[in-house]
Formats: C-alpha cells, structure tokens, sequence
C-alpha cells in the first residue's frame, strides 16, 4: 500500500505510448473528497536553472495555492518517457492541453490538475497520446493495492524496482496516514527549493505523498521543506540535479478533526511521520541507483556548521573516486578524506579523523596503519551500506549524505539512452 | 626532448622501489648553474584543504623565495608510489629528510631543494629507499633525450603515456627554450593556487617546466599563474582535486641577456610561450585520463561573467551522465543543457542554444528537432574530441573546460587501487 492507503485518495496507471519499451507511462493519482479546512497541496520543486515545463506551472501553482488565491491542487498527472523539458513555450502549451485533457474526464478545473513529467530531455511531448489516454485513465481510478502497484510502476524510467511507503501514526487521537511514490534513478542529486526562496541548487527524482491529515496548503508545504531537505536533498547518485525533481504532498483532511496547524506538538508529530516516509523512499531512490550494488552513508562532524558539513559530505559521496573504491570494497580512504578537502572550507587535519564502520582509519591527521590488516575493515567495506563518520574539528556543525557505488553498468545505463 | 632542453639543466630518474609494479619511481630535476639575476623558481599547488607533505614544504619555499628570504629553488626531488599526503608531521619531518639526501649528493643546501610526491595516501613515506637511492640518482644527472624520458616516465602513476612539451621563442633577439613534463591520469581536476592568495578549490596532476631565459622568481611565479589558470585549471578527469597537484617552473637565465620583466612585450611573449607548454601539458594530461578514450569541450559564451561562464563549463564536463553520452556517442544534449544549469547561476533558456561540432541542437531555448537526424551530429559525437557551445544570453562572460569520456575502464582502474 502506498499512494492511496490514505482515505480520501485514488490514482491509476497506463500505457499510453510515450516508453519505446512499450511499458506503463501514464499515472493519475486524484484526490476524491472535495476542497475544505483540512485539504492542502504542497509542493517542491528542482533548483536546476533550467526546468521542465510542468515545473513552471508547478512553482506557479504552488504560488497561487499558498497566496489563497486557488484551491489547492486535488490531481497529478504523470508521464514518464518524456520530460517536457527545455522544450520551450511550446513545452508549456503542451502540457496544459493534458492539464485539460484530465480535468475533462474528472469533471473539475483544469488548474487543478498538476502535471509533472519525467524522461528525456528537449523532445515534444506527444501531446495526443496523453490527451487520447485521459479519458479511460480518469475512469480506471481506484484505491487499494493494484491502483498503487500500477501508479508506482508508470512512474519508472531506469528504475528496477517500484518504490513506495507508508506509516500510520496517532496523533492527538487520530490515526493519521501518510502514504507515499517515488521513482529514480539517474540524473540523482536533489535539492529541492523553497516555497519562500531558493536553496542553494540539484537529477530526476519524483516523489508523491498523500495523507488523510486535516492539513492546510502552508502548514503541508512547511512540513514538507522540512522532510524533503532532510531525506531526497541528502542523497545523490550521479550528482547531477535534473531539471524535473519534483516532490508533491496532497492532504485529502478525511482522518477527521481539527487542522494541523504549525507551532503545535500535532505539527511536530506530522512533520516526523512524513519524513520518516520522505527517507523511506530517498533510501529505495539511492539503493536502486543507476548500476548501483550498494550504498554508503557519510557524516561529516564537528563542522563550524551544518551547511559547511553538507557540503564536505556532498563532495565525498559524490566523487568517482570514492564511489569506485567503495565498489571495489578498497579501503583507500585518502580518497576520501580528500574529497571533503575539496569543498572550499579549511579545517585542520590535525584534528581530522575518520572511521569506516566504526574502525579508525585516520587519527588527528595520521593514518591508523594498523587498520588496513583489520579483518573488520575488509568487512564493513564489503557491507551492503558502508558507513563512514568523518569528523573534520571541533565544531557543532554535522551532516550526512546518502551515496551509492559507481559500476560499469551505471557506464552501460547511460551511454546509450536515447540512441 | 622536454625538461632538460632548455640551457641549464640536467635530469635523471631511477626505480628506488615504491612502486609495487616495480617500476621507475623517483626523479631529480636540476639546474646547473648558479643562482644570478636571471634565475628564478615558481610554483602553483593544490587548493585542498587537505595538502600533501611536499605542498607544506613548497608553500613555505615559494614565500620565502618571493619575500627575497631565500635563494631560488634549483632542484625537484619526485617519488611516485607514495603521496606523503594525510601523514601529520610525521610526513614533513619525512619529506625533509628526503631533502638533505639529494641536497647532501648535490652539495647544495637542503633549501633549495623542493619534493614532490604523488601516490597513494595516508600511508608513511618509505624514507630509507628514497634516502638510499639519492646518491646515485645525482650522479646519473644528463641532458638530453634520454635523461629526459627517463624524467617523464619516473613521475608517471596509472599514466599510460609519458607527457612532455617544448616550444622555442625567439624573443628580443634572443632564443627562449621552455621545455616541461607532467603527469595525470586521475584525481585530475587542479585548481591551483596563486602566491598571492587563494582562488575557489582541485587530482594529481604534476607539471616541471624548466626555462633558459632570464627571468627572476616575481616574474616567473606571474607567468605560470597565468598560464596554470588557463590550462591545467582548465581540464577535468574525475572532479576530484588531489592533495598533491603541484605546477612548477625553473628559470637558469642561460639564454642570456637582461631579464624579462613585468610589463614589457617580452614578459607577454614569454608568459605566452609558457601557457603554449602548459597547454599543450594538460590536453596530454586529460586525452590520457584514466579509461578515456576521447575528450570534449565546452565553451560556455554569454554569461555575465568569465567565473560564470567557467562554473558552468564545469558542471558540464563533470557530470557523470554527460561523460558516459560522449562515451556511447549518444547526442542526448539535454543532459549537457541541464547540467549547466546546476551551477548555481540563473540564466534565460529563452535566450540559450547549443552547438555540437557545430550543428545546432537547442536554439533559443527550443530543440532543433531535426538535428538528431542529421548525419553530421553522428559523425560529431564520434570525433576524438567532440567540441560543444553553449551560449546562456548576451554577456560578455566565456569560458571553455576541457573533459573526457566516462568509460567501463575507469571503473575497473578505480575499484581496485590500492588492494
């Protein structure tokens, strides 16, 4: 169970002809219940400089919702196999005839309707085939496992495997559930912006949650900044931000009672809930990288700041060099104490140290050359995810990044994608 | 010929054993004649904050050198096999000791020596072999084509090639000889230094380039810095700045004459002569980059400023996606497009387009759709370098990076290094 276990959601899936595989590429997932206090749309959105059409109509939407001058959006159309971007005027024209194509089968505004769109860039998107889709898959909508299965799959680009999560949480009396896609796996290295402004920038990532929460446009779209900065910001696989990253959040209210306001022990209990389904689905993102066979986390401690640390972290987990000795379980950590160098932030290596599943391999700038014949580091580098703590000095500043290995098959995956 | 071409000095290299293949491992570079007027040293190290031994050691040398504190360096002392890098003080206590061997073999002080080593990190100098293989190694000093092949292959790592270069000027009458040698293949992304003062954060790559004109160390240090920025600065294997990257030049003055001066047409002549070799360098050094098998360049025009119009060059010829397109010849521009865009620096699709060995791809922000047919896209995305322009708007910013290709070889050489 994932996008519609929350009451009040439904969502569908088909083919509509835009994959050369021939697989399922267009998904619907429409909440049923109508506007009230307790329905919210919340969104975020790549910081790419160079965006899909659906991202501009999204950051747009969004605008509108959160200034009350619309009702929060109540249906996502996906398509994947083309991304509508760097498509130009043409782009947006385009993906607002499927804006209306679905808002004409469902019977509501066509600014309802949400489009978002994953697959290669700068073709045009085969408008008629979604148009000419719209209809049967409005019709198909449906709750329970296969409308999940189905959504989850039309989603995928290069991904082997669905992603999906869910987690019931009471709050104040409630039972609360929060549901939640995503797909991956290339062009992998979110960071999402900012309803409020923009975050420093970020491949494509999607990811669409819904909840049964009694929850309002402002207060979802702040617990949303909240988990998305801290789970798919933090995870890369290529380190190249895609111009389509997009995470959404729909709240249908149909748990009932008062609304979840920000400020309240209800917020903060929401807020974990819905991270704890945010890094759910980064994890799944990561592990199923493009040619990836395992993953490793880095932490980055004793920064003079959390930024400072992300950004030695994000070096790390994003070097071929790191990532090609974790492939080969090759403890040669210079790579990666290095790599933390190359962030353009000093510390002194004199209080640097770094341990790799737990066994100290570098001390307050000396090698622990002991560690390199330890049984337990051939171990934990051979673990399905390496864990590296890397502590750089004093500070209170710590981070951590989620990274995968680099294989020949990532080589294989994308040097022949669109030929 | 390259390193000892130039009047004045001699080079030799030996096998002390740090290399497990066994291989030629340790290099001396010297100048022959005495410290004068027209003698100079400059040098341009790593901006990682994490910094080999040998960098400690060369920045203390060049400030000294600069500040008029001491005399010109007149030798270089290389080991491959071990980087001396991550090692504390033990690592400077050992880099000195490696000094007074070829100081005391060479009868000169130990000052006046500078070591540079490149290798694996975090893992103690084998001090002895360096210090036992001195004596010799001195005694071997020549000039000529085999002293300086011996030279070129003693410094090289997972080279595959030897690099060296040399360019005769004649300027104000005179017959300038600049000759070098340099190394790659990984870790290749320098961003290196000024004497001056920092500039943004760098793989190792090494370059020694010697000179027989009249020039003193100010003067010196001025041209290799422009002709490091806009060379080695300029090209990327890996994105992964090493601790060690390290460009030097020597100057004997044995061409003769007044020396050359800032301001003065012969500074501009020489400066350009050395950015010929140093270019010349770096192409060797990025066409041999571990598993590449073919280079690219962009040209980022437009921007609003030349350190704009850089990051995102950059960007392009980082991304991991890009790197395996060039390598399947697979025009799939888009990811060219989006990861520029990922440079942190906004700019107008509406006013962007992209050149693929000169076939239009994007214009204005919309897909020349008609181009992926074209047989001349093929055929560019199949040459030995595939050169691409991009232009972000109408500034007056540009800049070009120089990159490889992304292949199956990288992965197999950088899964299993040090194991």
């Amino acid at each position: 169970m994932s996008v519609t276990q929350a009451q009040g959601f439904l969502a569908a899936g088909t083919t509509a002809g835009l994959k050369p595989s021939g697989k399922p590429d267009l998904c619907l997932i429409h909440r049923s219940v109508p506007a009230g206090p307790g329905v919210g749309f919340a969104a975020v959105f790549t910081r790419n400089a160079v965006v899909g059409a659906p991202v501009i109509i999204g950051r747009a939407a969004r605008e509108a919702v959160l200034a009350g001058r619309a009702e929060p959006v109540s249906t996502i159309l996906i398509n994947a196999g083309n991304s509508n971007s760097a498509t130009g005027e043409q782009g947006v024209r385009d993906a607002r005839r499927c804006m209306e194509a679905a808002a004409g089968a469902l019977g509501i505004a066509p600014d309802r309707v949400l489009p978002v769109s994953t697959g290669v860039i700068g073709r045009p998107l085969q408008v008629g085939k979604i148009v000419d889709a719209a209809t049967g898959l409005a019709k198909s909508l449906a709750s329970g496992e296969a409308a999940d299965d189905a959504a989850a799959a039309c989603i995928m680009t290069t991904d082997l495997v669905p992603k999906r999560s869910a987690r019931r949480v009471n709050i104040a009396g409630r039972q609360i559930t929060i549901g939640g896609i995503a797909k991956g796996s290339g062009m992998i290295a979110p960071q999402l912006d900012s309803a409020a402004g923009p975050r420093p920038p970020s491949a494509t990532m999607l990811a669409f949650i819904t909840t049964d929460a009694p929850i309002a446009s402002p207060d979802l779209q702040a617990a949303l900044e909240h988990a998305a900065h801290r789970s798919f910001d933090r995870i890369s696989v290529d380190n190249h931000p895609s111009c389509s990253d997009t995470a959404v959040a729909l709240s249908s209210g149909a748990a009932g009672g008062a609304p979840i306001t920000r400020g309240s022990p209800a917020f903060d209990a929401f807020a974990e809930a819905l991270h704890a389904v945010c890094t759910d689905l980064a994890e799944q993102i990561v592990t199923d990288g493009e040619g990836a066979t395992r993953t490793f986390r880095v932490l980055v401690k004793g920064a003079r700041s959390a930024g400072d640390a992300e950004a030695m972290a994000r070096q790390v987990v994003n070097s071929p060099l790191v990532k090609c000795a974790i492939h080969g379980r090759d403890p040669n950590w210079g790579r990666i104490v290095t790599a933390a160098g190359n962030a353009g932030i000093a510390f002194d290596t004199a209080h640097a140290s770094l341990t790799i599943g737990g066994i100290e391999v570098y001390k307050a700038g000396v090698p622990v050359v002991t560690a390199l014949t330890d049984p337990r580091l051939a171990q934990a580098m051979a673990a399905k995810r390496v864990e590296c703590v890397l502590t750089v000095g004093h500070g209170p500043g710590e981070a951590w990044m989620l990274g995968c290995d680099l294989s020949k098959d990532y080589v294989s995956i994308n040097a022949d994608y669109t030929t």
